[in-house]
């Protein structure tokens, strides 16, 4: 089945709400197998509001509409409902029921604002709104149906998940579908792409993949429509081994998972710790663990070494290795490791120390240039890398970078 | 002048992205007196991006799609404009050489796929792509014009703050505007917009107040229109001043400073230093700090103790404190700072010592709490604060109001 969705809001049109139902509306249904064609935002507006319900007749099977339900006069997608499918207004009993017994329960007496989220359009099927006063209103037909919501996000919800859904499961109208995304770094999107080329081009008809491009992940998504859920699964489940073989070394996760979580959940498979020394990085790398529920259980610790007085007191970096090679260095680099290994007691330490920028930059040590070092029980090993000249992301991808060198040696010692 | 969006992309149909562009667009149009009247999400299909790009001619002044400029397969946009616009490809000379400047200083050769995105629709101009390697795509007509963007938030704002909102000046097709941002902390926007009810009803008419609420300040931001742009500045400061008077202990800065550079500058003023113990912040006001440029004048580095031990050993926290009155409490919050700023020889320390959760919690300790202390060379400050219940705000909460309480402190030492 295919489906539209219409959000309607003055505020979505000013950038004062971002509209967060539309994605939340298109992940639920999607999982149901429906197909979300478009999506059309339109301001509280008759004209405007009553053109988006035109255009969509004929087009989708089932048009979901958001937003405008509320008793203000700002609020008028109910009068543009009547005009559209051209009908009158009625009172419905069982709102009206529900919005008294609401409202005694707090003590506050029925006003006529109140009453008026009982009068609905003629023609619908009123749904019980639980987490609200305004129903849902259902508006059926053999080409295109029509769903009115309110777009309070927990009422939306709410009225999808105890209402419409099963509503349209009970119709028929919806089918299988199956989603997992592959969570990849250290290669390029364009990289991926050719490398990837002819097994996306083998991939049967009815799975389709998106490169979902990122700072912290190349996600890639694989889909399957079908009426079989089991089935649909079974064919995910062999493309991604196909996959995993393909780039063996660069997938860490599934399913949105980060990549301070995957080697989090792999230390405590193993009993170990990890600590962390960082000068460009300032803090970030520490963060990324600590973002974690649970991630006491392995991370210890962090020092921010950002005064090389700093690096020399807490790490024990030498002041003739920081005379000798300066602070960004492969040796300082090495220090810090070693140095936060021994300090904080881990079986595992990582060090940044480069340029984040936009300056402090040098013919030999550009803006960008960041030394990487993981110590490990076994050994040492630091790595020079050579980022942009944007603050904010070479922290990012310096964190990044220093996660996954860390991700590879832990895995395989 | 009136305009429309139209985003481009499967991942936003089944709910993976929430589609934040728009509403970044939105806000930004609107500050220029664009009238955003529609916004419609497409697949990345070619059937359907071309309708949604017919049906908006005529009916807006100005089309700003955005997404599907990828280089892989699945981003087919560009074809779908050579349809719409009836031209062929052709390769755009500047953009080539802004690829390959920018392949070649990171030591990457030049694929094809890469080579593949400095191909642009024959009839368009191509705008210069500071953040990415994606142009945006200028159509001029004399009915609707429409523009091209890159998906990637940053790249599209970049390309709209640059290239695209100059271009539509110098076509007249928005007017002169001055924006001035006012950052605020630690008043809660029902409370401010009651003390500010009197002097916001008597703003003249052509200056606008908005409340932008958020976790690291509530920014209230004040645009004039007029045809005189020295005119419109002078009445914004005229009104800065009045605010300042209304709120004199709560402004940090202005237009988007954060709090963490405005208390930068004030160190760098004084020539003082500060240094930071976090555990349950977990390295996130190391961060904040050393996410500035320039931040290594005044920031000295940070140890995250998230171990006990840690604690002990690099901060000075005594055992019998910690036995005696637990991790999270104003004693071992105390000794934290001071040993912060006693180890890494700093004029100011923060500490943060607490449950951020969603585990962890106890009926006298519930998740939320935090004890917060910030050494001087004079005293050292503690005080509990018992945020919510979300591990990711309260960490945020936790770290704002640590630096809130150095920025109070700090400027009047």
């Amino acid at each position: 089945m295919n489906a539209e969705i219409i959000t309607i809001g003055d505020e979505l049109l000013i950038g004062q709400v971002v509209d967060t139902n539309s994605a939340w509306l298109c992940e639920h249904l999607n999982m149901y197998g429906v197909r979300v064609q478009r999506i059309t935002t339109t301001p509280d507006d008759l004209h405007s509001i009553i053109a988006a319900l035109s255009e969509a007749k004929g087009r989708a099977r089932v048009v979901f509409v958001t937003g405008g339900l509320g008793p203000t006069k700002d609020d008028i997608t109910k009068a543009a409902a009547c005009e559209f499918f051209n009908c009158a207004m009625r009172i419905d009993a069982a709102v009206m029921q529900h919005i008294t017994e609401l409202l005694t329960a707090r003590g506050i007496p029925v006003s006529p604002t109140n009453r008026s989220q009982a009068i609905v359009p003629a023609r619908c099927i009123a749904l019980h709104n639980n987490e609200g006063m305004a129903p849902a209103m259902y508006f059926d037909a053999a080409d295109t149906a029509y769903i009115f919501m309110p777009g309070v996000p927990y009422e939306m919800q709410g009225l999808m998940q105890n209402e419409i859904l099963p509503l349209l499961c009970r119709k028929k109208l919806v089918q299988a579908i199956v989603h997992k995304t592959v969570m990849t770094y250290g290669i390029p999107e364009s990289t991926m792409s050719d490398r990837l080329e002819k097994w996306e081009l083998a991939l049967p008809a009815h799975i389709k993949l998106a490169y979902l491009p990122g700072p912290i992940a190349l996600r890639l998504r694989l889909s399957a429509h079908g009426p079989n859920y089991d089935v649909l699964k079974h064919d995910i489940d062999t493309q991604i081994e196909r996959l995993k073989s393909l780039i063996p070394d660069n997938i860490f996760g599934f399913d949105d998972e980060t990549m301070a979580a995957a080697i989090g959940k792999n230390l405590v498979a193993h009993s170990q710790t990890v600590s962390v020394a960082e000068s460009c990085t300032g803090g970030y790398i520490a963060h990324l663990f600590t973002s974690n529920p649970g991630s006491s259980a392995y991370f210890q610790g962090s020092i921010t070494a950002y005064a090389n007085q700093v690096k020399m007191d807490l790490l024990g970096v030498k002041s003739l290795t920081m005379m000798e090679h300066g602070a960004v260095s492969r040796k300082v680099a090495e220090e810090m490791a070693e140095g936060a290994r021994r300090v904080m007691n881990t079986d595992y330490a990582i060090a940044t120390t480069g340029i984040a920028g936009p300056d402090g930059g040098s013919p030999d040590k550009p803006v960008g240039t960041v030394w990487i070092a993981v110590a490990t029980p076994l050994l040492t090993v630091a790595k020079r890398f050579v980022f942009g000249v944007n603050r904010e992301r070479n922290i990012l991808r310096a964190s990044m970078t220093a996660l996954n060198m860390l991700r590879k040696l832990a895995d395989n010692s």
